[in-house]
């Protein structure tokens, strides 16, 4: 056993999605604690969890409001009574997404990503009169999106021009996702927002916001730069943040279920596959996904009914019929594949959480 | 543009997935033409598309029943009023999923996969005086479960003895998703059943079905061994399928709308990510997916919300704003992420199908 904790309640139908809830709990204080420390905002990302209970958690903690990745996701939380959201995302906020966008506007505080002058007037027009205010986004070395930092007045002063407020300058520190680039990573995110920042602040715009952070650079965020971070993984971890270095075992708050269906020497297979676990795999992940309680062992097939488990030459791997843990690799897609969290406390089902923004990405 | 195929109607909300109704029908034909003409029984597995809707159709074509992969996407086509049902998968029938699993077997013709005389012994008392049949899976090459084929035999005797019938055997040549590897898994394929075909005979049990097939070894398999065969990706087709050879573009059924919403000199950002197009990445293919009508740019990275696809150098990328098709690397694990199927036909909406058994894993 790698942990002393609880083992799984009985009866489960596997495969299912199972969170331990008294290490999420502690998994949320820590994460409060530190943002209160550093004297940064926390806003987590609920893309991770897609779960009402514990946004309501993370608010109730002192997190300063939630970033959401769609527009979709925005209006579960909004209805869920949350107040402020950011989408951190480069919206093309046209048609009914632009329609929707402004009704979420008139409804929360609401802030928008973008990248580009193009993107920026579509929103302006989606949310004139609002008192939407847009962030603008910056690449720190993870080159998905974002505008370089010594370009991110450019894209305010459209905003501005536009109608717009601009509050300030966003980023994510992606490539932070890789053992030997985590501190180099969160070195990059500062530097790209305090750039961007000193470009607005000479363009006379903006109110100031530089936020950055992801769970593997939460620890390691300068706060002389930063005023706001948005971690999501946290919440639960998984095995890329164990791999990562990020989380010890004893900080994973869900696993899924699984069943041993077959076997054959020091091999067996589980029923939870890709359509439980997601199949991302990092290049330096050891496999996809870990065992909560077999440390060596890897998974080291994966289709989408079936995890193929390699386990080491000593020690007997589980039976036929036994019911194991699996850490997902990347937790935000596996719970993204759930209907419902089964919620444990002390080794008993407590509760069940339904994953209420589960496919929302429009 | 790759083929002559209807562009999207207008004012989709992306990403979402959009069904050429045409070029599924077209391609729910030619299989069910092939296996006419092969003379060997086609049950498509539908763990693929999980609708009703293209469950019926394939019926009406003259499929033997469907296959699926657990008891709960059993339960969805059996409510659906599908009478004739295969779990192609070595379930262990405990508890809860043995119950379910009996008043299945109550409802419908059902036969169930078995790799183990543990695993047969459990089933046997889940499905005691039904008329459920098991079939013994045989390992033809993929390495993930069945039992050597000279040792079908055990597994067939043990079931007789628990007092279950035996309707003979069945294999996946999933070593086939390999450019290198599709003829020699659909001869792998034939000579296993064909080996453990002889060795029920042999011991006097076992109605003789022969039952293989993947899309890749459709159409190499072999009518003199095989009388059963269960491709599931060919009524959609994807990005492998096309890659392995197996399928061309005017054969490609679902595609992912998508926005373009950031750009970098010859990358654009699409908004559909890993938690629209699933993270299936064999090793041979090309990137993440593909486009339907850039068929040189490559998807070559991928997060949850966002594609990053690299253009070549002649032609233009797609300007900011515009939606492209992207077609998934695995339709099956795209699918399953969908609450809904947005159907075309000569480019305009004609309906939505709900994916009524996504998520139901167990």
């Amino acid at each position: 056993m790698t942990t002393g904790a609880p083992t799984l309640p009985p009866d489960l139908q596997t495969p299912c999605l199972v969170v331990d809830g008294d290490v999420l709990d502690s998994n949320l204080v820590a994460m409060a604690s530190a943002a209160r420390d550093l004297g940064v905002g926390l806003r987590p990302h609920a893309k991770t969890h897609k779960c009402v209970e514990i946004a309501r958690r993370q608010l109730a903690l002192g997190a300063v409001g939630l970033t959401v990745a769609t527009v979709g996701e925005g209006e579960v939380f909004a209805e869920a009574g949350v107040t402020d959201l950011f989408i951190a995302y480069p919206l093309w906020a046209a048609g009914r997404r632009g329609s929707r966008l402004r009704a979420l506007a008139d409804r929360v505080a609401l802030r928008v990503g973008t990248d580009s002058s193009d993107g920026v007037e579509v929103l302006s027009r989606a949310l004139a009169g609002t008192e939407a205010e847009v962030v603008v986004e910056v690449d720190s070395g993870h080159h998905r999106t974002g505008v370089a930092p010594a370009l991110a007045a450019e894209v305010g002063l459209t905003a501005t021009r536009s109608g717009l407020r601009v509050a300030g300058v966003f980023t994510f520190p992606g490539h932070g996702y890789d053992p030997e680039q985590r501190e180099r990573a969160a070195g990059d995110e500062a530097y790209a927002l305090q750039v961007a920042d000193a470009e607005l602040r000479h363009a006379g715009i903006g109110t100031g916001l530089r936020s950055g952070g992801s769970t593997p650079t939460a620890a390691l965020l300068d706060p002389r730069v930063l005023n706001e971070m948005r971690p999501g993984v946290y919440a639960f971890n998984d095995a890329q943040q164990v791999e990562l270095g990020v989380a010890g075992w004893e900080c994973v708050a869900l696993t899924a279920a699984a069943t041993v269906v077959s076997g054959s020497g020091r091999t067996v297979v589980l029923d939870a596959g890709g359509k439980v676990l997601g199949a991302d795999r990092p290049p330096w992940a050891t496999g996809y996904g870990r065992l909560l309680d077999h440390p060596q062992a890897r998974v080291i097939a994966l289709s989408e009914h079936h995890a193929t488990v390699a386990f080491p030459e000593h020690g007997s791997p589980p039976p036929l019929g036994s019911v194991v843990r699996v850490v997902p690799n990347h937790v935000c897609a596996a719970v993204n594949l759930a209907d419902l969290l089964v919620v444990t406390s002390n080794g008993a089902v407590v509760d069940q959480w339904p994953v209420a923004a589960r496919g929302r990405n429009a």
